[in-house]
């Protein structure tokens, strides 16, 4: 199937936002946790979080500003500057995705999906206690995308929480043995199978891909 | 497994590369080619595409300054404007992450990785004939990251080619069955298996998950 820029334009704007939302590839599943000054908890799922950085640690995701559910996240974040990643695990893919329901400001994604705030090392932003790994967060820059009407929310890596078994001693952590989930365009859940590896790649131990 | 901000400043080098390269959880399986006004033809692996718009179709994606190769993509981007996205195959994956090596700049990936280069619809850059999905943009805009020294590069869809058994008549593309592959830190590789699609999330709509 070809589509140019112009058929894209004129393709029905469900089908576009399926395709569109799609090509990009799989897109990591995490819920991102904030809370209030006043108190009040939020849950957004996000598919667009991306390494920036390993030494600060930096990672980042994109909000849209017309988003009902980005919108509590963003203004929590830019009230208070904390707020926590939590990877989706494949037991509650359901909770999770009914967490961009557009719920009203007062009620908690928490608890209208089922999932359980835990307060780790005092932290400000809540974690998701189902979650398998969790990173708590600072907020340390809000870039703006002009072309798009999009802004990257930068944080610094505070806290991370990794489950024994899924890490080895290099650091490698294995997302299927820790139940990642990845997710392509807005609906679709996918299970993850590490099939291989491959050292640093070197000019001089390349293999002889000619032959 | 906890570490702190403190813990992550003090792991050794590679095994902080590594964990935190892998904690924003899976990551698209990329390679993005592009050409010198010249004719050299350069191609790169890109785990950070991320979506930023349907309409227009944009997307982006994050380079590093110091980083050889992605230096060579960036150059041919900002000297003529286009680039091609290809998703990464489950067949040709070894391919693919040796263009990672730093190859000198008069040789390309292509050749060096048995990647075949593909002209189609006249346009300037480079397509991998193997890639299941391919895609070719057009510059639109380079974003500056201040607080982790990169920068988003963005580009709007000019051209789109998707597998037809891969997508239906809603536009859902299937991941798995298009040979999709997912990367987690810097070196391990993952099948994609969709396992559940959810319709459009409506408050009312929301399954009663407190019973």
């Amino acid at each position: 199937m070809y589509l140019s820029r112009q058929d894209i334009e004129k393709t029905d704007r469900i089908k576009r936002l399926n395709i569109i939302n799609s090509v990009s590839g799989i897109k990591p599943g995490n819920l991102v946790g904030t809370k209030s000054n006043q108190g009040q908890s939020n849950l957004a799922i996000i598919s667009s979080v991306v390494h920036l950085g390993s030494n600060p640690a930096f990672l980042g995701f994109i909000v849209r500003p017309g988003g009902e559910v980005r919108r509590h996240t963003q203004e929590n974040i830019l009230e208070n500057g904390y707020f926590t990643i939590n990877h989706i695990g494949t037991d509650f893919i359901k909770n999770a995705h009914y967490t961009s329901a557009k719920f009203d400001h007062y009620i908690s994604e928490f608890d209208a999906c089922g999932l359980t705030e835990e307060i780790l090392h005092d932290f400000h932003a809540p974690f998701v206690k189902e979650s398998p790994l969790k990173i708590g967060l600072k907020h340390v820059e809000s870039v703006d995308i002009k072309s798009s009407g999009t802004t990257m929310i930068v944080g610094q890596i505070e806290h991370l929480i990794i489950p024994d078994h899924a890490i080895n001693d290099q650091g490698y952590i294995d997302l299927g043995a820790s139940n990642g989930v990845g997710i392509s365009g807005l609906n679709s859940y996918y299970q993850l199978t590490r099939i291989t590896d491959f050292p640093y790649a070197r000019v001089e131990e390349t293999p002889n891909f000619t032959q």
